[in-house]
């Protein structure tokens, strides 16, 4: 990955010089950040809000394949699936705080590059970087994100409000993020046959992109504000859209019918996991990592967001009793279970939680 | 160290399931904790106070050996640790986020006991577990830590504040934790060489428990209040005095006096070093995870504070051009340089930072 590039020892900075290093290039622009890094503890005021806060872990060969994964997407990946979290409750992210930890076959300019994505992706989202904590590694590299975000205690959706007879709507498109996985996993099995193959990603650089350089939906966040909706129940697909609909049934007391034949798919991921021999619908039902926003809206709110082009009602929530089901293009009713990616299991591939 | 007991896959849980049987024991406390674990993201609402965060690092056989450093423990001293650093911003602790990765070699009971260490520490700072991420990890354990603590704009105290003229003072005493982690990884080799050997750590209660369970000075900041005492600059100290000593002069742009014979050093401390044929000196000035706090104070509080037992004045800040000193007993003057736990220099000892 670095072959052609200087390489420099961490070593020789030192953690003090390597975190100078590292944050000098970044700028607070929050109000609400009053001291960011350079002491024990950022400080923050946030006054008559409420606070949003979460935190996940990034571990090489868990979450992801230095293989295929520029550091610098890396970098903004997780930044955006951190942040996608607390849009998840409809706040508005403010700070984050990133550690990482990295083995010494990384050198100093990997750590580089993975922060020029990080510092994107804090300048994309507004965010101001008010700490963090590095280490070296045993193996690989780790990255531990915690984002903070603000809200009102009226805008603060839970997954746990959703009512019977409210609207299923998801923004975006689903399942891409999952098809550019495959993609990148077969074209690493060729790589690894025949060394001198490149990659052939022609014609897959939607679904490759919705795996390399998701986005957190903070702009579906403002538009809850702009038509003045009030979504009852809302939480982010990392998952898979299964998993979030299990969480959503589960905390919200209630059923949930989703139709097949609504499920947003964009063409190239439609196409891609045909060319898989994977049902699409597969795809976008237990694919992860799209970081779109799942939320139920009461019917009341329906004509707020009809001509909204990104959210799709794909579907409408019941009594508990009547359970979680998919409605089948032919018409068939089928149980939806919670799928996701249980990296606890066997299989190794990515799973996250809060 | 599980050999006598029930082990249980963890992937027989799943994660979603890993999570509900962490947190049952659990419970919020805090006034600011508006929704802990459970969500998308923790939501706290600290209204008319500022806030203080901070995060941190823990990974096995960098900042821990699992061979002598029992789970619960571990837990206990992660939690310390974090606060510690709420504390050395004059913060008091109210939440925490706790992320973990472990690798299949760690049954479901090696994770209870981590999480009895960590509600232990939870209980006695009374702070709130608002969240936290699990993730499998490809080798051994890591804890990722997020402490919140709460304060106020005129009692925040950072590293920058410190005056010429002001008392230099710490709480506590220094170089015990050093001293006990030389005693268990004594005791670790005579075991690796012969396994039917027990430790033999007797009358060394002192520094073996500062090791394995150092407390936060949370007592300390309450004192501040009690005595009206306003220091002038803060830390503490985890990585050694001399590493902190440096911190407080770089960012307060101070010089510093330090005197050798002032330095509080436990009776035990000084005779383990005197046993392994280290200076007591240098366990105190060099010694980290002794977690006590340093901090410089106007002379005009001199009055409040001379009747504090648990307070040691050890020297004054001078004008930058005078450098940073030891005087030593016998009156000769050295210069002080930081030094640390540098975790990314050959020696792989702990090392930590904000």
């Amino acid at each position: 990955m670095f072959e052609n590039k200087e390489k420099t020892d961490i070593s020789k900075l030192g953690e003090f010089g390597l975190i100078d290093h590292i944050t000098e290039k970044f700028e607070n622009s929050q109000a609400t950040t009053v001291k960011g890094i350079g002491d024990d503890a950022a400080v923050l005021n946030i006054k008559d809000k409420q606070q949003v806060i979460s935190t996940d872990l990034y571990i090489e060969n868990v979450h992801f394949d230095i293989m295929y994964t520029p550091l610098k997407h890396l970098g903004y990946k997780c930044i955006t699936a951190s942040i996608s979290d607390i849009c998840a409750m409809r706040g508005k992210p403010t700070q984050v705080l990133v550690s990482i930890a990295i083995s010494s076959r990384y050198p100093l300019e990997a750590v580089e590059e993975l922060y020029v994505g990080i510092k994107a992706a804090c300048d994309n989202y507004k965010v101001d970087l008010v700490g963090g904590d590095t280490s070296s590694s045993k193996t690989g590299l780790l990255i531990s994100v915690t984002a903070i975000g603000e809200s009102t205690s009226e805008n603060i959706t839970m997954r746990s409000g959703a009512k019977e007879g409210d609207l299923l709507c998801v923004s975006g498109d689903l399942g891409g993020a999952y098809m550019g996985l495959q993609m990148l996993e077969r074209e690493k099995q060729v790589f690894l046959k025949e060394k001198n193959m490149q990659p052939d990603l022609e014609g897959k650089d939607y679904v490759v992109g919705r795996q390399l350089r998701p986005e957190a939906r903070v702009d579906i966040i403002e538009l809850f504000d702009e038509l003045k909706i009030t979504p009852t129940s809302l939480i982010d697909v990392s998952d898979g859209l299964s998993s979030e609909i299990f969480h959503l049934c589960k905390q919200s007391e209630v059923g949930m019918k989703v139709y097949e034949d609504k499920l947003p798919i964009d063409q190239q991921t439609y196409d891609t996991a045909i060319e898989f021999n994977l049902p699409p619908t597969t795809a976008a039902m237990n694919g992860g990592e799209d970081y779109e926003l799942l939320f139920t809206l009461s019917q009341a709110d329906y004509e707020k967001i009809k001509n909204s082009l990104d959210i799709t009602i794909i579907g409408y929530t019941t009594a508990k009793h009547e359970g979680v089901e998919l409605i089948t293009k032919s018409g068939n009713v089928v149980p939806i279970e919670a799928q996701g990616w249980e990296n606890f299991k066997e299989n190794d591939n990515d799973k996250k939680e809060d």
